[in-house]
């Protein structure tokens, strides 16, 4: 019998809880035959009303000192203590498993070492969307290809909100409102409407396949708060659709470009039809071309689902590291804004005369707001484009336009 | 370093040489410093212009005698001498990996038997789907979860077929053609556009879901090429799509129903917008909802890429069977069509009047053939079904409507 604790009690915690209670008889198939107990539940809160209150304690020394158990759950989010606890429970010799995508993203590196070193496992399969196998397919299945691309809608919030502009016309602010009302975004939403959840979940991704640890302060990152119901019917005119798209692109020489911003995604790609608060995240291999995931990025017993599907792993693979690991790279890996080019959508109240003299030749979008030249250009590398953005007097937006 | 044998050097087993050769340095990294070492191919062909032609052998015993070789990949297809070859290898302790899913399907159960006993690997990553990831992450990813529904766009040539009628207009002989043309459909393409390929598949996801051994005779299969260019735009009409899908349900009394058939998809359905050649399978688990996995179901790279991730993955476990696996079941295992309701969508050319006298209150869609009634009824079993069409005097067609 493999005995777990589980360190926060919250929405994700409650949920790993409740599925090990549901499907217990299933994990024993999966576990081969090792039934997992739940011994320790750490949360400051307390739950008297709890069929099993005799598990919980607010004393973290309880799972610490417990040489019994073996695998520890933290499902608590945030930096602090989370940091500090899992890398004593790794240093102890115990394996962690972990939905906690801001713990992972900055300390990733050294915990990942540190599990290395005491022969255990650090997972987090959870951290990156939701319920949807991504990081361990990434790691595995896709071991033959070098990857290419990752392009990932990677955050629900924001992809709610978007939709909703895009499915029954509401201005942002309405939008995020209405994700407020149903729960899908918190009161302050910056995390996500800023794109910073997204950002740390594609330095995860980037890490993961490039073996180098990627910084998520390394990646640009651009919100959905200025996009407008304009910029949804221009996109709509081309037959494509705004998403907020976590960026990767894996160079040859190494080198690694990554953004987070909202993109352009034509109809024809999958992408364009991820709608609500789903997420997906397409990765192109070498060998196997386009593959792409698709689920639940969030929610109780989604991401408690890959949580327990970790801790499942972990207990199957109790004393060696599965080798989920990135390291830090020696120098800067880190491509530039010159070194990779995009199309770009663009909307100005420059003339159609002026954007061919600084564009060159453009292929022009019907006008939606009239007085207003929209156009894509060919491919710009970052640099290019706002050298040539800072020559048109009325910009009034751009757009990367997804491969 | 790991030495290995590939059988069969056609389509996919040329790109498992090519992409041990492209991309080794890779490789060594997912086996954790160890390189991977073809040393013999076996095809009863000659390949005298091949780089490395000394490794080319037209005996079997070359591999089986061979005490170095831990790790063979069987990508000869069809049922004989595979059976015999991969029975033989699992014997002698070698383990066994395959992109061969008739094989898989057929003899599967016996095998993972054999390879358990030995405590070897049968893997078979490769058998649906071709590259894309989907028997791993849903033994490992999803195990926390007991699976509901399977529904998948399992074959690539009658997507392909379909997608053409669909966005071309082109009748289903035409669209045949043209895929035989492209070098998508056999000249004999019965095993595609009657569902025998995407029956043999859904069987051994519905065996590797359940842990039981789901015989693909037990599968009821129809193809589509009964589907008419009328059905198509009877679908657009109700924003949907028709998609041949391999089914399986699982019942929480263990039962499994499992069908392959041409099914009413609606366009919100991530499934709908899966087009051309590539693949898709959604998987409901009861904790982590609707997740999707979607790539290329065919081809050399992409499917060869699914096979040398299962060989990383033997050469990394060398002797310990991963345990997908699955067991011959005791009794009857598979439910009934009158245990499993679907809406169906009916065209007939009986009147409004009959079609409520023997379904009762129906939905109807516009005709798009004069004189005909189209309706979607009500959930219905399959019995029920048959029983209500057997008095319509004019079905013309009816289908199963995905949920």
């Amino acid at each position: 019998m493999a005995k777990i604790a589980i360190i926060g009690y919250g929405t994700v915690g409650s949920g790993v809880y409740d599925i090990v209670k549901k499907n217990g008889g299933t994990l024993v198939r999966s576990t081969e035959g090792e039934t997992i107990d739940i011994k320790h539940i750490l949360d400051i809160r307390d739950f008297d009303g709890h069929p099993e209150k005799e598990l919980f304690t607010k004393d973290f020394n309880d799972i610490l000192n417990d040489n019994e158990v073996t695998v520890v759950a933290e499902v608590m989010g945030g930096l602090h203590p989370a940091y500090e606890f899992t890398k004593a429970l790794l240093e102890a010799g115990k394996s962690v498993v972990t939905s906690n995508k801001e713990l992972v993203a900055t300390y990733g590196t050294e915990l990942l070492e540190i599990a290395r070193e005491k022969n255990v496992n650090y997972m987090f399969e959870a951290s990156v969307g939701g319920g949807i196998p991504i990081i361990r397919p990434m790691h595995q299945c896709l071991t033959a290809n070098n990857i290419v691309t990752i392009a990932g809608i990677l955050n629900g919030t924001t992809n709610y909100i978007l939709n909703e502009m895009i499915s029954k016309g509401k201005a942002f602010e309405m939008a995020l409102k209405d994700a407020q009302e149903k729960g899908y975004a918190e009161r302050n939403p910056a995390a996500d409407i800023e794109g910073h959840d997204a950002c740390r979940k594609i330095a995860i991704l980037a890490s993961l396949a490039s073996g180098e640890a990627v910084d998520y302060n390394d990646i640009e990152t651009e919100g959905i708060t200025n996009v407008t119901l304009d910029d949804v019917k221009y996109a709509d005119e081309m037959d494509s659709v705004i998403k907020l798209i976590g960026y990767a692109k894996f160079f040859e020489n190494g080198k690694i470009y990554s953004t987070v911003c909202p993109m352009i995604v034509n109809n024809s790609s999958p992408l364009a039809g991820v709608n609500g608060v789903f997420n997906a995240i397409m990765v192109k291999g070498d060998c196997v071309g386009d593959v792409m995931f698709y689920g639940r990025g969030a929610g109780k017993l989604p991401t408690a689902s890959a949580v327990v599907a970790d801790i499942v792993d972990a207990v199957k693979h109790r004393v060696r590291s599965k080798h989920f690991f990135w390291e830090k790279p020696e120098g800067n890996i880190m491509a530039g804004d010159g070194e990779v080019a995009f199309s770009y959508f663009v909307r100005t109240t420059d003339s159609a005369d002026m954007v061919s003299k600084v564009f060159g030749k453009c292929e022009f979008v019907d006008d939606i707001v009239p007085g207003e030249s929209a156009f894509v250009t060919k491919k710009l590398t970052g640099t290019e484009a706002k050298e040539k953005l800072s020559k048109l007097g009325g910009a009034v937006s751009s757009f990367k336009i997804l491969d």
